[in-house]
């Protein structure tokens, strides 16, 4: 047996998992500081790569200026946020055309001081980790409690030729929250999209969490809440991937789940915060093992 | 109506909560650098005020001295915990017997680096918050589950002659986690003592998270994190105030109590970040309410 192997045998759980949670949370404070800051009517809202902040000057010139301290800020005559949005977006489509920006969706997110405050500024999805501005998803842990009261949890398998992450293991259904959509409403549309969960059963998701992280994404800054939902879920109930996302389901006792997670990466990076805020609210993972206070902490890093 | 309470009546109840979260969160960075740092080992476990620095440094001479930084170190030639804290004991009884150091228990309270870390030194529980130390605790929302669905939980009131938040409505169980004692261990052991919960009982209390802070306690800084166990009780089952500490205990409905919290400061301080986790947890309060991520994120301030 190797030392590293000998090594990881007396870990506990906590210790097993915590890489998991590090892996979301790549932007450390001095990284943080290198990024350009992205300011709007005097906010600081968004964290822009050097290079990146000079193609946006260039491309979104009508609506981007650098600022005294070196900061991109949007105009500070573009004084609502629809003016904003206008003027940057053109800058924005040119970007995409010179492959700047990729995996376009032509699906609008806002960018905000905080969540549930005053929108800013609105901006085509593709952009956001780009201009590193905090976004919001939401994740829905689908389990069932078998007779016996221990819990499965279903996962998805994305679809091989997905963009991001293709082929990892993700959540029954997990979503970036659109624009003016209130987190409830978005879990039933992506639980009928997702997975083909009726409305009827969609609308039982309980909120329980939310967890938080900065990540270095393709060399950007990915600042996202992830607003963490239950859905316990009839035991013969069998979900249908709908939209081509996914290509298969599976469930998985929460023992393997977190074996899983602890020997590799097959989980999408962030579904392993979701779960293993799952495992600590269920009591899978309890404060009698070390780790546990730094692993609980870790789950919600990043301020808002 | 006064302007006050029109403000109010729009706020959202993550809103009408925060004030509960903060007043547990009184010592800022600011506040936190104008306490004198506590040096184990070359670590820093703790934060003294600086009249108590001068105290401990004359009284507990034979196990402190002042380090070349300003800070208080405990004397590098004692290299174990019980060298340490055999060393420091007597001159802490000199400070009860002084009137410094008051609500002595006779009860010993570990120092680490963190949770579950090397224990550096060993220190009367009456002195953890005047070393500036983190201390340990577990807290139970032993709760009901009504046959329409709904949750109530049991409130104890503490008895009018505590030494400590005397009246204030608290938790069915709650407690220090003394030296050596696992949280799931001291669970069990609060439950007996403080609400006459039978062990059978008390082991189904199921470990749901942690939340943590640093306040402000009579000019010290006081740093905590709490374990935090739901117990579902049988709709017959009634508490019983066992060790004189509780006067009584009474059922309030989920909203009830998020009414009270939101209204008044009748709850003790540190268990509103409980019962705020609680109503997180179980779904009362959601994400579709404004400041949801914030008082989320408040709930564990304070790092490890």
């Amino acid at each position: 047996m190797s030392a590293t192997a000998t090594a990881s045998a007396t870990l506990s759980a906590p210790q097993r998992l915590q890489p998991r949670i590090d892996a979301c949370n790549t932007i450390t404070p001095e990284a943080y500081a290198s990024f350009v800051p992205f300011i709007i009517d005097g906010h600081r809202v968004g964290a822009l790569t050097p290079w990146f902040a000079e193609r946006a000057l260039v491309a979104c010139e009508a609506a981007l200026e650098r600022d005294a301290g070196g900061a991109v800020r949007v105009r500070p005559e573009l004084t609502t946020a629809d003016a904003r949005s206008r003027a940057i977006a053109p800058g924005l489509r040119k970007l995409r055309d010179d492959g700047v920006i990729t995996g376009w969706r032509d699906e609008i997110f806002p960018c905000a001081m905080g969540y549930g405050q005053e929108i800013l500024l609105r901006v085509e999805r593709a952009s956001v980790s780009l201009l590193g501005v905090r976004a919001y998803g939401v994740h829905v842990n689908g389990y069932v409690t078998l007779a016996n009261g221990t819990k499965e949890l279903w996962v998805a398998r994305r679809a091989a030729n997905k963009q991001t992450f293709p082929g990892k293991l993700d959540h029954l259904v997990a979503g970036g929250l659109p624009d003016g959509m209130a987190p409830s409403e978005c879990v039933v549309k992506e639980c009928g999209e997702e997975a083909s969960v009726p409305e009827s059963l969609a609308v039982r998701a309980k909120p329980v969490s939310a967890v938080s992280y900065a990540m270095n994404y393709n060399g950007c800054c990915k600042r996202d809440v992830l607003f963490c939902y239950d859905l316990e879920l009839p035991e013969d109930f069998v979900p249908v991937p709908d939209d081509g996302e996914v290509e298969s389901f599976e469930r998985f006792s929460i023992e393997a789940v977190i074996e899983r997670m602890a020997t590799t990466e097959d989980f999408k990076p962030n579904c392993c915060l979701v779960i293993i805020d799952f495992c600590v609210r269920h009591g899978y993972i309890t404060p009698d093992q070390a780790g546990y206070v730094k692993l609980v902490q870790s789950l919600r890093l990043a301020n808002d």
